[in-house]
């Protein structure tokens, strides 16, 4: 498991040069990779980035595929904690309530994890990592799905549009906010979730379609 | 320019062995730039790919940067006639009318064009090609902010949304299909262009907010 969250990294890695821990290599290599592409970044590329040696990076992380898996466990074990609380049926709460809320932290979880978010997003299936993430992928892709239609079934959103292609319209839409969203920009978090719903939700609500 | 559309390549494409001119090296190139990173890919993995020696790949083209920029223009040229095309106020049609035909347009670009504007999409900068394809981006993203703000400044949209973030969502929505769509998968190009503009912009018309 991989720190999730803002909180302190586990002890363990706390290993090293102060400065220059896992977690700071960690940040970089996904900087690096997001700007360059994971295969086009090589292990010295990224020493030559944090101005150490190769053998010093190698004194912290066990090499290129690690830090990837890394990088790709903090955003799915965030994204997978928000989809499984999410699908979980409740006393009290409806599956278009579970929606709403999934789309609204989803946001919030691609903000605080947007480097990381946008790797996984651009992962191929070149290698058993990249295999193992495009996995996870499709179990939240399944719940997301599943949630809609749950959400169609109990009359609170509307039937004449598939299930399946709504979800991944929508979480298309989430999805998209890595390719531009920057939190010194124009709009905060609890902005962009907001109007994501607006205009998603109030779209698949029942009332009548005004046509152009 | 390039091609546009399904037509016949131009007649000076026409060089060298039949089945190797420059369109088909363009199209291997553009799958193999999708698949392993523009930058990780090299002109040695290309020949290797189509069979071909290198000499006989440049025969038909200067090099992997020439590639770049034709699959960018041919992505960039379709896009940019639609959107100049809803850009120009006409007679008889809103704003509204516009962007809705915009979306719908858009979708079929995006299916017909779906590697090189994958390719588009994943440009990051790094070298001169890339950069003048994000200003064409750019170009598109101002028009499509307009049109939005058109249509909310004629009364056609809810104003309680930033026009410009609506605009970045709603072209975020479409542009995720190049990541999942496939055009023998179980959604037809009228389907996928009918659920989005049903969700944005039933959302989006004013009518009353359904609170969950």
């Amino acid at each position: 498991m991989t720190t999730t969250g803002g909180g302190e990294p586990p002890a363990r890695r706390r290993r090293g040069r102060p400065g220059y821990d896992q977690e700071t290599i960690l940040r970089t290599a996904v900087e690096l990779f997001n700007r360059r592409g994971y295969d086009a970044t090589s292990m010295g590329d990224l020493a030559k980035e944090l101005g150490l040696t190769k053998p010093a990076i190698y004194h912290h992380v066990a090499g290129k595929e690690q830090l990837l898996s890394l990088a790709l466990d903090d955003a799915l074990d965030e994204l997978t904690a928000v989809v499984a609380e999410a699908s979980r049926e409740r006393a009290g709460t409806t599956a278009h309530e579970r929606l709403r809320e999934v789309v609204r932290r989803s946001v919030e979880v691609l903000v605080a994890h947007q480097p990381s978010v946008t790797l996984l997003l651009r992962v191929r299936g070149n290698s058993p990592v990249e295999l193992a993430a495009l996995e996870r992928r499709r179990w939240l892709d399944d719940r997301l799905a599943a949630l809609v239609a749950d959400a169609v079934k109990e009359g609170a959103l509307r039937d004449d549009v598939p299930p399946a292609l709504v979800s991944r319209l929508l979480f298309g839409m989430v999805n998209s906010l890595v390719e531009w969203y920057r939190a010194d920009g124009a709009y905060d978090t609890a902005t962009v979730a907001e109007t994501i719903t607006t205009m998603a939700f109030d779209g698949l609500a029942r009332h009548g379609f005004q046509a152009s």
